[in-house]
């Protein structure tokens, strides 16, 4: 099946393999007349590129971006925009081992039983480089976004026990600690924590959050294209995530009717929400507060300690996974989080403007 | 937006308004060959009807399903398959004051801010009778599934704060209490928290787990179409979940990777994995062990206490919901989500179908 | 394969075969605020119902339509619009014989190779009683368009070897014969000409002309959602069409750049076209002509004379055709061809309201 | 729109202009297992590459093809297939002038009135330059079909007023004159034409025949994915092409019942039929004969003579088109046709997989 591609009106196509010649995407329907750079792109994929801590894979790469088509002197034409990030530090004797047994949390025997064969080199499609495509595409979304007054604040909101603390809150602070985390204090206990998994050959989890702000109110669809929904396919559709939950999530199974409403406000003359329980949508339909939602990370699963599995053979083996592994993933995948849910948003946005035959109408006689 | 609907190769339309006509629903890309009748379809319905219980809306309604086209001497004919239930127990006359205002926890000022006005008999669209479509749809999903070995036990896992013992777990038992849990004890224990909810003029919220057994491994695909990526949107699709998890979930965040990697084993020849932290998917490809997800079930946002919102001249007032209204929506939503899943389900044992170009070959060569 | 919608923003879903309880269709995303009544919507089906005239059935079916959702105060409400028309006079009877052998020109032994089996009561899906659920559906994006100014004119131009004379071309009296011609002495002609057919118990086919004014130019995409490529398979998805072509169509293989090409003139200040050879598109994009485009009808399959074929069991027969058929389609087709037309230019229109980003922020801006 | 995706299940995804870094596709929902590599595709490619004779542009292209992803070990993976053709004869300079008109029979207009600017070079995104990612990408869907044992024979049927004669037909002459004729005399008239046209600096158009060998009975669906509605789209997605017919086309439209219907016939064993009026479908599915079917090639537009068209200020102005344009394209349009038929045929003989139920059961059985 045709699986690569997301989005309906900006539609992302995704391409690449952790060690074939490169990673790229081709960005269909983005709209005529935004300017675009390689550098607009380059920033978010340096946001999780490797290497930036020792808590990241230390494969060395760049990951610099080239933009292939669709910009016309300096702006995006309406045309396809193709992106192509070359891999270069791929050790790809590393997996020669890896090729005759299953390794335990990762998607090996999967492909396998699917297509009868895989690439074993460094997770080949599954592997998390393939979300360089993902975070470039994004990064075209977000920028459109930005231009219409909607904007992100992504980050680690825990990794393994460590949660960030609400009165520590501080925005600024996310880009300037290794982990991503809004809560410096949260971010020292997280990295005294990592370097005790590392100590272990052991791999650590967390939740990432995103906060959108300035989103209309009306974005999204009653039935199945619920902001929501789609919200929820791009988040579990990263590698690593097991879990995703908008506003209170999960705590609204314990809460009730009258605590979990939030009561509509009159606010400088316009319509307001006292709480924001819901996490900005209604009835899959954006409900004009912020956009709140998380996803949970499982702990990276190649890991050197010992572990039980079987080879090819249907062998019962212990094996040790070598390699150049991050013991945790969340940092590096704030950014993914971020621009799925940028160009999630963005589909919903261009989506709705053709709702309401009155607004139909009146873009066209102008 | 054509939002209405979902699936790919079997694919469901549906239609309908709380309080208009009847409500109904087409599937198209059904495989010829099935033998289907009202009653394969109606089991499904009668999960979901209302008036089971005084802990379900007294709306009186059989919600009798009618086969309009698709079958031929008994069996689908591989053309669309129209299903109508008709509306019959409306009292519109209930909803003309909430035309007047935007009622908290629901999607009114939502639908008035993208469509510039609402159907505001009953939530129209946005009406739980709008699942009725659903579950006719994924009736025939899930026999089709059925035939082929995959069957699901769907059931309330909570509600509010009461949830089923592992040591207790029945699942006979599911169908005979009017919760939909498999656990006797905890349903005596949340039958008695929604009398007290309803005493308060409030409501309860709570939780779905769906199990799915007899899957082949190798269903989904590795990229956008993670299996477990469009569980989460079908499931978020679901009026009033606020999240999805799979596997261990939200608990894999203070996981490690020691522990929630499942090492794979023999068993009678076969490979299998010895836990199931992973819930099933791997890579959003399936693994071969049962898949095992939850949904968050929001608590009912009608209630009858007093509460505060706007109007539609943006003037803050106090309200009071009338009408009959579930003071939870757990026990009724429990085939939804299981319908919801089928369909998923399906879709993706159908598209698995053309991974291979050798099992292609074959196909054709009979 | 879910092959029964067409159009991906404004979306028919058609269901129904000749002889099942009826036919109907499901029309999604249709903008909200389109005054709407089931008048609207008859009109357009009465120009298709059979018994019109001796060349059409003698079927005898009204063909009301019923709307059963997406209508609120007489307005479009933005969710689906469910639209239904009951079977009436069928005579299933009438197709026992064709249970045993497969009807030359029908679609009989290519539903036995797909499906195992068929629906042999009057072609089942392949009726051209299928087309009611486009008609009924194009019927409202047709409403649609002429409220901005975009009307259609179709006709037959051609039965079989009687040509419509571009000297005598009157739209008025399209609808005031009994074959849809502009052309009241080509219809006299061709009615005397089916007279000749149906003596001889055989049937005719011809062409169908289709031009559409007060297109803007813009609508389309340059590469595979081409405006011209998506009328082309709207048009040859409509079960006798054999061809499609677009201005001067076929004729352009002989021409050369110097004729085919039509110069840009400036008129009334307005950019324009000297000629019309491109018939309104230029790259797969409408180029502010107006759109022309033709059909070419097959001969009704259906005929008395005495044909050769063979049965289920391979074995050759001869056989004549009994029943009510019309020696022509074409009449019939002409509003077939209209609506599919209407619904593939209203999907290109709302398409490419999200082609411009400076349009796209000050759409929101308001 | 995301409108440079062809295909649902086996879709490509191309991209690139004229005068950018390169031209580019992504083959997406490839069936793992197909041994694959750059020659496979390169002997397509070198069937419309430029400067194969004089009536070919001079611009100097090898067009050579990259393979960038989802090959592992020679065969595909099952993951996307990007492939890659750098530009590398750009004369840019050429085209400064057209910046300031619209050129007649081109998009230029077009794509202003859509995107507000263009890319002038070359005629940017449509140029027939974006044909390389459709042959690339449909060279892949021939190769699986010949693994299937359906084949392709597409020639150049017309060029101007020189037809073939069906008696000289020899296909092994295609290949073999510049005109990809299967008639040699043909070629050689076509040829003297051809150079009348070019020294009167005027151009040519023709009608290219395709005619597809080895299909089952089976493929295509009823209603709105008929197969000679999805290849009426492929073939009228090729810019140059104004029209589409299938078997006897638009000669059905003077035809009768008793001469075009195809009787059928028991040939060793098998349900056959004496004639092939229909080209290969019956209902928009195959019926087990050849595929035929046509597609209408507009002369060239660019063309030296003088023209009139008006300036981006609208005033009106003679003009001279410069650079180096084909006096015709049927030529190196041959393997666009086909490839493109090549990727309808797959996508539907893999969607054709999941039409029958008991073949469903049986298939994962194994």
């Amino acid at each position: 099946m045709a699986g690569s591609s997301f989005g309906n009106i900006f539609r992302i196509t995704t391409w690449g393999e952790s060690h074939g010649k490169g990673i790229g995407v081709v960005v269909d329907g983005c709209p005529a007349g935004l300017p675009l750079c390689e550098q607009d792109i380059q920033q978010y994929l340096d946001r999780r590129k490797p290497g930036q801590s020792k808590f990241t894979t230390q494969r060395n790469e760049a990951d610099t971006v080239e933009i292939l088509s669709g910009i016309f002197e300096g702006k995006t034409s309406g045309t396809p925009i193709s992106l192509l990030v070359h891999n270069q530090d791929q050790h790809s004797g590393d997996y020669s081992e890896i090729a005759s047994y299953y390794r335990p949390g990762h998607a090996d025997y999967c492909f396998d039983s699917k297509y009868g064969f895989r690439d074993y080199r460094g997770g080949g499609r599954s592997s998390g480089r393939e979300t360089i495509g993902r975070v470039a595409g994004g990064a075209i979304a977000a920028k459109i976004l930005e231009q219409m007054g909607i904007t992100f604040v992504t980050y680690s909101k825990s990794i393994g026990p460590v949660t960030i603390s609400p009165e520590r809150f501080d925005a600024s602070v996310i880009s300037q600690n290794k982990l991503y985390m809004p809560d410096e204090k949260a971010a020292e206990e997280a990295s005294a924590y990592l370097e005790q998994c590392m100590k272990e050959s052991n791999s650590a989890g967390g939740t990432i959050e995103c906060v959108v702000n300035g989103l209309p109110a009306g974005l999204g669809d009653p039935v199945f294209e619920k902001l929501d929904a789609n919200l929820a396919k791009a988040i579990l559709s990263i590698g690593a995530v097991k879990g995703f939950e908008i506003g209170d999530g999960f705590g609204v199974s314990s809460s009730t009717g009258l605590t979990n409403n939030d009561a509509f406000i009159s606010r400088d003359g316009k319509i307001a929400k006292a709480t924001n329980h819901s996490g900005g949508t209604l009835g899959g339909i954006s409900d004009g507060s912020p956009l709140v939602f998380r996803a949970a990370v499982k702990p990276t699963p190649s890991i050197a300690s010992a572990q039980q599995t079987v080879n090819q053979n249907g062998e019962e083996i212990e094996i040790s996974i070598k390699g150049r592994h991050d013991p945790v993933v969340v940092p590096r995948a704030v950014v993914v989080v971020e621009t799925m849910a940028a160009i999630t948003i963005l589909d919903a946005l261009l989506s709705n403007m053709t709702a309401r035959l009155d607004k139909i109408v009146d873009f066209y006689k102008k």
